[in-house]
């Protein structure tokens, strides 16, 4: 520490209030946080009005923030940080691949029985999904938990449409796998959607010109004794925003057939449909625990 | 944009979806932004936990932050991209020397005469300031508006102590030069006191080891018709804490000699004091308006 810092002098300086943290991994990551925040403001020759509106812009992502409006997970998504850091830490494996979070995901959802249909009272073309869970053997894994949550045919999640739902959740719902290891559910099929853009993040999507809508899909997130959990979504092969996903979150891994069927055709749940509906079978393999 | 971008290939993918902005200079700071975040992420192996923590705690931040506790602008301090920043875009000059704003400035103070006692009754040790305003050639600066604010003798802010105070300000006004450049004031002594740790920035200072405390002194933001504006603050020349600021803001040009009176001598306005007391004179040097 010292006086007259100055441009050259105060990142060292900086860095060095940190040489006494007793977490070493804590004084490796500001070491780097601050090296990397510093360079970027000399570099770019930041102004004070700039660095004002960037204090007002965090200000204001913090405010709008709560357990149902996740702005800060949206600019970690928008700025590509989240699937880079999903990348860092399943880069390699012989499971199922994962991929970001996303804003929508809630800790209160319902338990569902398999079987049970999740769509809450929401309108739309009828899903039915199957799906198994699997170890990297291919082995059924009985008592996975399950978190699945979607949006409706119009791009909306539940939390969207508070006021219609009267709060209640709907398209999401926690399912438990079988004793061979399978989960399946009804609901209603998704839609492509743009990412909310009526906050901070929405004003950098404008400002940039860029495409907020993400192709439609399904998100899951899995945990099971003795696997990594995993976090992953599964994407329409039929979409037509695919290969332009506002939060960088495509693998072709993940892209499912969703299968189309007709009015009279019967249902995997052996109910006769009068009205058209989709299908999709999917098998998540996870990755035995490390840790 | 892509599908399976990588750890290698997010990066650009990310940058190029700011090649639509039509402001240039957005476009310059996303990149830059996009690249340091990145490298952040990469270097440091940042796991999913760290990133989750990361969340959670900037949307601590913005919960927190308001008009009167700027936990975001405290973040850049105890980070040294306040002190930074300043110097980037102040590097050069033979006007005063600025610094950083700090987290206690508010929009709301009063304006006062010359000569008004402007501590709002908080009681500590009298303190009489006689300044100037000036340009580089030493011409007195008529009608200045000059801010000031200071923290009382036990090194708390108005802000910080709204119940005693009944949300009255305090310490805090809103002055203008005479025609001779001239402003003054009485209020009470300062004291060194620590930044704000019972928010989320006071766990990095805790985590790290680090001293919270800042060297006693009193803010001022001077603007003037013609004149670059200047935020700055003079700090105490017998002050404990100067080499070691928690916010890395202390210059030697701005520490400034704070004279101990005893009981019975005048004070500059002509009053015999009963009690001891303090008197600081400083001239503040405006450079001229380059835009």
């Amino acid at each position: 520490m010292a006086i007259d810092l100055t441009e050259e002098t105060i990142t060292a300086a900086v860095q060095g209030t940190f040489a006494g943290a007793t977490d070493a991994r804590l004084r490796e990551l500001f070491v780097s946080l601050v090296q990397h925040l510093h360079d970027f403001a000399r570099e770019t020759r930041l102004t004070s009005e700039e660095w004002f509106t960037a204090v007002d812009f965090l200000e204001r992502v913090g405010h709008l923030s709560s357990p149902t409006r996740q702005e800060f997970v949206l600019l970690s998504d928008i700025l590509g940080l989240s699937v880079l850091v999903d990348r860092i830490n399943h880069a390699h494996s012989s499971a199922t691949e994962s991929t970001l979070l996303g804003p929508f995901y809630t800790e209160g959802r319902p338990r569902a029985e398999n079987g049970a249909d999740i769509s809450g009272g929401v309108t739309g073309m009828p899903l039915f999904f199957s799906g198994a869970v699997v170890d990297t053997e291919g082995r059924p894994v009985a008592d996975a938990h399950v978190d699945t949550w979607h949006s409706d045919g119009e791009g909306f999640y539940d939390v969207q449409q508070a006021d219609r739902l009267n709060g209640e959740t709907a398209m999401r719902a926690l399912l438990t796998t079988d004793a061979d290891g399978r989960f399946w559910f009804r609901s209603i099929v998704p839609r492509y959607y743009p990412v909310p853009t009526d906050g901070p993040c929405g004003e950098i999507i404008h400002a940039a010109g860029r495409s907020p809508v993400r192709p439609g899909h399904i998100h899951f997130r899995l945990h099971a004794n003795d696997y990594e959990s995993l976090v992953t979504m599964l994407f329409r092969d039929d979409d037509p925003y695919l290969e332009r996903d506002a939060v960088f979150g495509v693998k072709s891994s993940l892209v499912a057939e969703f299968l189309q069927h007709g009015a009279g055709e019967t249902a995997p749940d052996g109910t006769e449909m009068s009205e058209p509906f989709q299908t999709v079978e999917w098998t998540f393999a996870l990755a035995p625990d490390r840790r």
